[in-house]
């Protein structure tokens, strides 16, 4: 089979590998689509992200779907052509927190496209049955494979506690911030404000279901209509996010989900006098069923965040796309194509 | 003024009353809407409630909505012109229960309509102006009174914990199953089944949003296609209660809001197997600003369950309404007209 | 090795079987104690529980400690020697209640000494690696057994969120009300309350730490003086569960925990104007941790609890004991003496 | 009544003034006990805490205890003579964080000794007489006083979801420190660290139950041998944050209780790598029924907090006593002595 394989730091080549075989309780998975996150791009252009660091050639790509070709021991036989979104990082399944149930902090995950694990930018790849969710005949192949995104949005605002009537601020309205936003309406919000400097976001923002946007080139998050019980912080930008919990009313929550600065001036009054509870979020966890009913629903809409669509041979086009065109918000790889 | 009271089982007067004159805190509102509930129908036919009995002449009515036309000493003057939704029960606010913010379980509390505290079946009536909800511009007479009654949707929402992706199962379609499953919907959730044995509500409850109808008297809550994280009972009915206990999942939560039947046959092994969680609601605590912003963001509608609108001189006919009328759902009495 | 077997209703025989051999991933206990659970003399005496029905010869036993001899693939060698506490039940580890955290509802659990589970009765017993629990050496082979009705008590407190200031009422005050009391102080309950018709468990109770005793036969929980945040229900008695009920302060929680009663005559009345929550436990998750530090910190003392030891060959008597000594608390099964 | 007023920065007065009448609602208290806080000693040396300026003369002091002499209207005569600890903050009861029951986040708090708020530090105060407690007789006054900071420790302890079980690290080893140790035990955390550069402090932690104390000055918070899942940052020291934030496992939790540093640089991929949940803590709300309880069980030591007595003519000795006597720990006044 075919697989864009991350050889270097900005060497990326689509390679001929064996097919892989499944194992006791996996499934092998004939890839439709993948999503191309901004780590994917991090790790091409730098062949690092902070203490992760890509040391042998690794194929690149987490967010996929597609559909069962072949099972391992130990696997119902009837799920060989089933529709699966593809949950990208398996846990131990036995350390203290996946017991607990927050699997995302386990130790010994082995996540797609984290070194040294390949991911699933390949014609074919296998995951544990129990990682390859069912998706409904009338989801997209595209869709399946963005509901990798959509369950960060998802975790950030279970994290963040938003329910029927939060208000809510998003800064940043990048495909993370899009989603985020998206959930945070499904979860009830309504109120949500949508900060960015990039103004085709924010119309995108806006079609999407934002309350309010704030062009941050232009506006400031502390004018005083902003009022938040909930920040959920995708831009990774310090100033963003100061400007974000100043925003945030008294027994405000934060969640940070964008990352980019190691350090934040943390202004502690602020947190002490309004009982502000600060987070941040790490991958997901139990996210599927939630992201799979929200699209199947009608509340969340993955393809309209599509802005163009590659061929496995293109991978290097997609992983770049969008520095080319200010336009890209989420491009996709189809490998069978 | 003119106040519909209550002076015996059975035996309804609209009466003449000195206008009530706010006292330090209070607000003087003139009543515009007032909803009429199967509670106020209950102690016109029975002159009690359970625990609660008529025992001198009492005002019916505690869903109201009018606009502030005098303010009490320490209340600002602005107040006065202000639309309001009436929140009908007043806590002592120095309880253990109020200082801990479950309000409604202060054993001070003064409510309407509920013996020896007048209601708001009448031109005019004080509350406290913490409890004299402002109201946007839009937002009609009838939803501001309804404000009431969704509240102990919203209510159970919380209570139930019902969030994105949720399954709630609602059993009983009359004016607190619809509301509770619009907040439901409003909430988050993705399925929302909704069970009685009136085939026009079962319409209404589709119209409204439900996933799914169920007519309990032809069905059973038990098909196995039904399988719920959430219970909102709103029946009062015990053996739709015990189906829709039945319907739980595994960690599956119940919450009791239907009034009726004074005990249930509990199945302490089906609770204790699957963990369910069992709980009662009594009234709603800080639920105002929440119902106020679902109905502002279009996610319930409260209008669409108003069948008859009523003088004050009829407000006998407005509580005998259901009885007459089974497309009846909610009636309201404008006291104004 | 021998083991004792339960090959039918009435009829336990102590009988030689293979010893079981280490599968990956799992480990070989020499079994030092074995504790004897009242679900142990119900299978002996009765053949089943409720739905689960002993069809064929099984090993009794899920309370055990003992010694790593032998470990299978997949596990690091060091762990031969080490003393540990076994955990019964091993769940599938990737449905959606263990993702979630709460795998002791996993269909697919596999829980010592249910049917047709074998249990620890035995000199010997295998058990996933993550289900034996390292102890320290301070700690004794009947509390490392013991451990497992700890975690009864450990969740129970948990689920009724007992902490600092709680007021708790424990009724019955068998092994497993004894264990709940003394998780009760543990967690910070500063009232704990313990009834029961047996004045020899009230004595145990008081010397344990319980604040107040109450002789069931001849007290009633409607006692004024008798207010509680927190019902921890280990009786399986229905006019025990009621009176608990009743003694329950506004918003106070029940947790059903005690077997024995089939229905439940629920008071909805008082559930709704309380809003008390109640739900029942199955087993535990994650409590092994808890258990251990509570033990060595002194908090919990359960060697007190054992009353009297056997061997393996008169295992039939330990079954029994309860039965012929009014004394008996907690007996032990030593399978190597 | 003589009380000591503070003038001006530096400059404090024991001055007469006229006894305090109980308004509504209120009761006058005879006060007995008045704890000196690092903020009452603030306020003296820079007449401010950071946006809170005393700009005219005002009584110091917000711990404090005594007898209830009389009564305002509505206040049961019958409270005359009762021994209470005065709660200092009186919020104003309908806001709608007072009323979701964090009425420590009411805007219109009126907190004693906060400008321009009147404090204890007197013979006579008032009081809402929800806010005067009644204590136990066999409570000293001392302790009574000390409710207040005890107070603080079980808000952190509660923010942090202390549970039994709970590996705690508590920074700083001051008054709030040592009340934060006490707390977390009785909360159940089986493991207590606690850190501080002053050996002494470190001796009476030990004494108090910290099962490892850490001179700050000697060794590092990063001994890998620390894990913690809760942090209770006592010291206002940036360092001693950090190194806390450090030492705490995934899905820690940590709380930020004391002032001094302005801005944190926060490392936000530990805080996302390891979810770590962050906030700061403001006062406290619906503490004292616990702080009573912890105290009359024996669970919380308070008088050994106590250092030095004095008079309240010795006040100004009081407020400096802690830069002369590195022994010092607590001092309070007897305004009766």
């Amino acid at each position: 089979m075919r697989a864009a394989v991350l050889r270097a730091q900005g060497e990326l080549v689509v390679e001929q590998r064996p097919r892989p075989v499944p194992g006791p309780g996996e499934v092998l998975v004939q890839v439709r689509s993948v999503g191309i996150c901004g780590s994917d791009t991090h790790y091409y252009e730098h062949g690092r992200i902070g203490r992760f660091v890509v040391e042998s050639p690794m194929v690149l790509g987490h967010e996929s779907a597609g559909v069962v070709t072949a099972v391992g021991d130990g696997v119902a036989g009837d799920r060989v052509g089933q529709r699966v979104s593809i949950e990208p990082g398996v846990p131990d399944g036995t350390c203290v927190h996946c017991l607990a149930g927050r699997y995302n902090l386990c130790p010994g995950m082995r996540f797609f496209a984290t070194p040294p694990i390949d991911g699933a930018l390949a014609e074919y790849v296998v995951v544990h049955e129990a990682f390859a969710h069912p998706v409904p005949d009338a989801m997209t192949d595209d869709t399946a494979a963005l509901l990798e995104p959509l369950s960060v949005g998802v975790w950030a605002s279970q994290k963040a506690r938003v329910t029927a009537g939060s208000r809510v601020l998003v800064t940043g309205a990048g495909p993370i911030g899009l989603v985020a936003l998206q959930c945070a309406l499904a979860f009830g919000a309504t109120e949500v404000v949508v900060s960015d400097v990039n103004p085709r976001r924010l119309e995108l923002a806006t079609a999407l279901g934002a309350t309010r946007v704030v062009d941050a080139a232009r506006e400031q998050l502390t004018d005083p209509g902003i009022v938040a019980d909930v920040l959920i912080e995708c831009s990774g930008n310090a100033r963003a996010t100061l400007g974000g919990l100043a925003a945030l009313d008294r027994a405000g929550r934060a969640v940070l989900v964008g990352m980019g600065s190691d350090e934040l001036s943390l202004p502690v009054p602020l947190v002490q006098e309004r009982e502000l509870e600060l987070t941040g979020t790490f991958r997901y966890a139990n996210t599927w069923p939630t992201a799979i009913a929200l699209v199947s629903s009608g509340r969340v809409d993955l393809d309209r965040l599509v802005t163009a669509t590659y061929t496995l041979d293109r991978s290097e086009d997609a992983l770049t796309a969008g520095h080319r065109d200010a336009e890209t918000v989420k491009v996709v790889v189809h490998p069978q194509e």
